[in-house]
């Protein structure tokens, strides 16, 4: 038990990021797994898709937004998007005092513990496939491990247009994933947030021997560790209520909100806030 | 002739902008007609794409982009890109002084002078279509015209990814361009500056007896006409030297040189800066 919280900071509230929507697959974990606890969410969809963007360009967006949570209070943050947990992270944690993770080391650090081949694939945005940054943090934890990656840049325009389960869907899975044809991988990180919606489809063609990985799962516990090593972790021994959680982007709210509320979250998005992330 | 001419501002650069790389095929157009005349390219690569975002997103970003324009003394400018036709235009015009002209303007009047059936389907993004600026604006030169809309979101992406002569696109482009089956039109507006990429594609499915009209061509004709109108007009009887022509972008130059030399410019891109847009 840790006898020296001080209420004020442990009440406060996780910030949580994405280029968009895409990352509240990620609250929806963290909602999920840490029920005492309140967040902020920041969705930059005036912006969006970081994944064909600079690592100069993704780091400037990502300390805006960084600065903006901070308005907010919040006690850590978690970067819910892959590219910019890929391209910021490390500029962010050496730019900032509170405390910062990325689903990125998460993703990485569940398939280490699943493979038994010691094969890995990891498909994601080409910002994030290009940075090599799976490879490099996977090679932490083992550095015996052969990771493969494949950029799927039509999966994210895919899923905005809906076509979660559908031909064409298929056909282009079909070929990305042919990367992965002969290559004995046994576990495939789904390296950006909109994947998880194209699970089926996605394990339709990897076959039940290759084991899907979500990091979001993984970031949720992580996160967990990090509010308890910092004594972060709120105090409430009731679930938070939802409408302390808040939503942010930097478009307008409605395509948001239309999108949150379709993806199973376990309550309702009533107000979402457009803020001017530029000003940050 | 023009005897008043005021050769300073004559010889400034015309200012072109697009959310990316796709206005670059207007650019060409404006080049190949008015060979005489300098410009000033501006991509908005950090926060393309422009057409899945809202209209005061839109306004303030073309705003942001004029102003950089102003900066480097054009004389007149067209913007490249439909969404930022469709959305901004107007505001632009009564914001600013200097000459400003858009291209679904060109694109709707092309359309009214080659239909026959006064039926006409335009085909863009979510923000060009949802917007129905070229039904407004086709009205206006014809009342009676009849105009079919359809969103065409993945088409961008396919463009993007390079799979102009694909199954995969054709796929796509059949399931879109099946919103005209039985209605009779006989012209199509290409209202985003990527489609024109996948002209070939359009065609099959479109068939000989639909005119596909490429509002690039008719925007340079009436940036004659508007220059000659303002007496801005370059008095060169010489060729522009093409490293006159000036390229910025809000991203990485890399990629977008890169496309740039890949589309038949009557040149070559030497050089291409990036500025921070967020700043004006």
């Amino acid at each position: 038990m840790n006898i020296n919280i001080n209420t004020d900071e442990n009440l406060a509230p996780i910030g949580i990021f994405d280029s968009g929507v895409g990352g509240l697959t990620v609250a929806r974990e963290i909602i999920r797994q840490l029920p005492n606890e309140s967040i902020v969410y920041f969705g930059d969809t005036a912006r969006v898709p970081y994944g064909s963007k600079s690592k100069g360009t993704i780091i400037k967006y990502s300390r805006q937004i960084v600065r903006f949570l901070q308005t907010r209070k919040v006690k850590a943050i978690v970067i819910a998007c892959n590219t910019a947990s890929a391209l910021a992270l490390d500029e962010l944690q050496n730019e900032f005092e509170l405390p910062i993770i990325g689903v990125v080391k998460s993703g990485a650090k569940t398939a280490v513990a699943n493979t038994y081949t010691k094969r890995i694939g990891v498909i994601g945005t080409e910002g994030t496939i290009h940075s090599q940054i799976y490879t490099k943090v996977i090679h932490e934890y083992d550095a015996e491990a052969v990771v493969i990656g494949r950029p799927c840049p039509l999966f994210v325009p895919l899923v905005e247009e809906g076509w979660l389960h559908d031909t064409v869907t298929d056909e282009v899975a079909r070929r990305y994933l042919s990367e992965f044809d002969d290559k004995n991988i046994d576990s495939l990180i789904l390296g950006c947030t909109h994947y998880p919606l194209l699970r089926s489809t996605i394990k339709k063609i990897m076959g039940e021997r290759v084991n899907l990985i979500n990091p979001a799962y993984e970031t949720a516990l992580n996160l967990r560790e990090l509010l308890s090593a910092n004594n972060l972790t709120s105090p409430l021994e009731t679930i938070a209520d939802s409408r302390m959680h808040k939503f942010y982007v930097s478009d307008t709210p409605e395509k948001f909100q239309a999108f949150g509320n379709s993806i199973d979250l376990p309550f309702y998005i009533e107000k979402v806030e457009q803020i001017n992330i530029e000003a940050f």
